[in-house]
């Protein structure tokens, strides 16, 4: 296909005008620049933006696009952080913000249909009200998509106990290049007709076709919720918290960490509730009816406080089994809600440490999480940079935010050197390059460290029977 | 390729000898006779039956089939209710039980490594052992394996709050035709890295590969469980039931229905505890921890005695919203294991009815369920033929078991007639012709009621990047 197509013919102009009328098709460059990137800031080349409202539009856009060999990059709020929305070659962005009803809520079903620019927290407010709940939370719930969601296989914080988008995606519609309209799935909870298209279409990044319509599964909503802060002498001792949270054998709705560099990275812009002797923090969410709530909160103070029984001579076992130092709980929306508000700051605290970040999400079997914590630290160490790491725990998700000045060339290098021995720290235990985010452009250099040529080939040949041209979001995530 | 092959050259025996030595190979009628079917039973030709101990082998034999164009049929115990197992072209058919070693349960990762043929209530057995928990519990649990399960994407009566096999794949390995070895995924509970190739083998019914390992999630064991039967006027006031405990934002574990005509059938083999205002029943199942399941047990009971407060004109609703008129529990597995015995004598009792079965597992969108079952209803009366209703209702996933006599050709082409019904119905309602057992052989003459020919199609192409010569189940599945 061809690679260089700095602008569109006056034909393809015109036939897009034809699909698009008025502003659903932007075409200077003041229009389209904000439609050039995503959260991850890597800039592309969009020839054109097109806005549909129908699924005709889409069709006759991939139509279009197939006979013109035209890239297409879908995206929904474009919160992606790998580049995964990012037009690199010139080609057709399509942003599906104005494709935004909820087409159904079933009470009966507990089956929601929605379209894909719905932003998540919109439809998750407009089930709640209904007593019904949707469980994926990624931390961009207020501004990401949807669609968004189904394409990067958006997890979250309640993934712990209730697993992330692909288990909630029951049957969807997309359209393939050429504008052929493919319907998988459907309204049932259980459904095992032919190969999984469906889940398929989960986390592929928009590298099969564009998704115009999804039906999900809903759960009844949980009547209460908790949440505690755990406060620990160490990382250490807070990592074996958390074995001792399992071996009591509670599932909470989310177990996050917050190392000791995030605590202090926290106390710089409030005053943390936290005593000094506090390094190393376990923030945890469980839900549960009214009555047994209060029970759950109780046995996981006594978790908490109770030493799990292991010994050994691996370093840190004896401080590891210290009980915390200190801790907080909160039940119901208002109480909980200042814990929360201290965890969201984390992530802009960190650019009070340094102007810059590479964020990483590797996620490690979660046996290893203090190993990859401990290396990781390392490796800070070895580079003289601030590695802030919080995030999932409970699935051995870690969120590593590798802080430097871009200004500083010294620093930058080290940035990126830090960055490949994280991810070969992270190969060396069986741990995966991405465990939300995905991988877009920005871990495409890492891909060989983790797949294989016979599982690239695969997937490759995977995306030819939907993708036959390459057309798109080309070069992706595999 | 050849579909004609009725016996082994006496090269491609030798081959299989040199790979399979002493009794891993079994070539005469009377020691592959029972390779030749499954639960189904269906009848096919197996050329040869391999058992292979180690992946080496099955790299090997997949490198002769290949080269010799031979179809492979891989298989467990042969559970399959839809001859997914079934050599229906000549072919070798490979029985994994020799592969049945549990390789690893990581305490800490919450994580086994198992070789397909392991049994799955071995595993759980092994896992629970240690305060694991590995919750995909199909009715074939004492005989059906992990592999099988995999094959199937195998649910259970726990999948209503604890998902599918799906949900507790996290990694695999596979031999490919021509022996290429492909690892997916890995030990992360979560792992968003290139395209869904691990879920796409869940319930691909063995037409890509061989499974020869694979990597479960596993979950902390609850600490107790805790049983009730609810006995209601009518179907209708069970259906009822149904939705009060979801108003009531109850997710059971399992959430059982029990039709009239199933209690009925019960009662023929054991004094049933209900009395005969009993006329369709709910077995339910409940989790958590020691200290809040009684809780739980309670508001439980409270929401079936509850009216929901719904109100409408649709017949039944007067009925429906009557509450039990008998329920009994049971807390901890010994009072509860007399209400899952009269659960699992359900299947067994059926023949007393008849001595022949169709036996379906449909699922509709959870609020049809009434529909369908009344409409099943309709259909039975209409043939005179009893049909039995029962199964997995919080899932929408009805088992439908269409009783006749083999040897009364009317009621056999009755209960042909009943089961193009059975399926028609269900497609009306956006149900599905399979909530757990798979498509195989039986269904494959319905598909065209709910696939289209571009799912198909694409289904076949993404086949053909695994399997470019077709040799794996053949013809099968979609």
């Amino acid at each position: 296909m061809s690679t260089q197509a700095p602008h569109l013919s006056a034909t393809q102009e015109r036939s897009l005008r034809d699909i698009f009328p008025g502003d659903a098709l932007l075409l200077t460059p003041e229009q389209t620049l904000v439609f050039a990137t995503d959260a991850g800031r890597r800039m592309g080349t969009p020839l054109a933006v097109v806005r549909p409202t129908t699924e005709a539009q889409v069709v006759e856009l991939l139509r279009l696009a197939q006979a013109e060999r035209l890239p297409v990059y879908a995206r929904g709020r474009a919160s992606n952080q790998v580049g995964a929305c990012v037009p690199d070659r010139p080609g057709i962005v399509v942003s599906l913000l104005h494709m935004n009803r909820i087409l159904d809520i079933a009470d009966d079903d507990f089956v929601a249909e929605v379209e894909p620019g719905v932003v998540t927290s919109d439809l998750q407010r407009a089930v709640e009200a209904r007593g019904l709940f949707y469980p994926p939370d990624p931390a961009s719930i207020d501004i990401s998509t949807i669609g968004g969601n189904v394409a990067t296989c958006a997890g979250g914080m309640r993934a712990l106990k209730y697993g992330v988008t692909r288990e909630y995606v029951l049957g969807l519609t997309a359209v393939l290049p050429g504008g052929r309209v493919l319907h998988t799935g459907g309204r049932c909870h259980k459904n095992v007709v032919g190969l999984d298209l469906t889940r398929l279409f989960v986390g592929s990044e928009g590298t099969l076709g564009i998704v115009t319509r999804i039906a999900l599964k809903l759960l009844p909503l949980p009547q209460a919720t908790a949440t505690l802060l755990a406060g620990f002498a160490s990382m250490e001792a807070a990592m074996h918290g958390v074995r001792r949270i399992f071996r009591a054998g509670i599932l909470p709705v989310a177990l996050e960490f917050l190392s000791p560099e995030v605590l202090d990275c926290v106390a710089r812009r409030q005053t943390p509730p936290w005593p000094d002797s506090v390094r190393g923090a376990l923030l945890i969410r469980l839900d549960g009816s009214r009555e047994s709530l209060p029970l759950e909160v109780r046995r996981m103070h006594d978790a908490l406080h109770t030493s799990d029984g292991t010994s050994g001579d691996a370093p840190g076992d004896a401080t590891g089994n210290e009980p915390p130092v200190w801790s907080a709980h909160g039940v119901g929306r208002d109480e909980e809600e200042p814990l929360w508000a201290m965890r969201r700051g984390i992530s802009p605290s960190a650019y009070l440490v340094r102007p810059n970040k590479i964020g990483e999400d590797i996620a490690v079997p979660r046996g290893r999480l203090l190993d990859a914590l401990t290396g990781i630290r390392a490796i800070a160490q070895a580079h003289d940079l601030p590695i802030l790491t919080y995030g999932h725990v409970g699935d051995g998700n870690i969120h590593v935010n590798i802080m430097y000045d871009g200004a500083d060339p010294s620093e930058t290098t080290r940035a990126d050197a830090a960055t490949v021995e994280v991810m070969r720290l992270v190969r060396s235990m069986d741990g995966t390059l991405s465990g939300e985010h995905g991988v877009g452009m920005a871990k495409k250099e890492f891909l060989h460290l983790q797949l294989s040529p016979l599982e690239t080939e695969l997937m490759r040949q995977v995306k030819h029977a939907f993708d036959p041209l390459g057309i798109m979001n080309p070069d992706k995530a595999y």
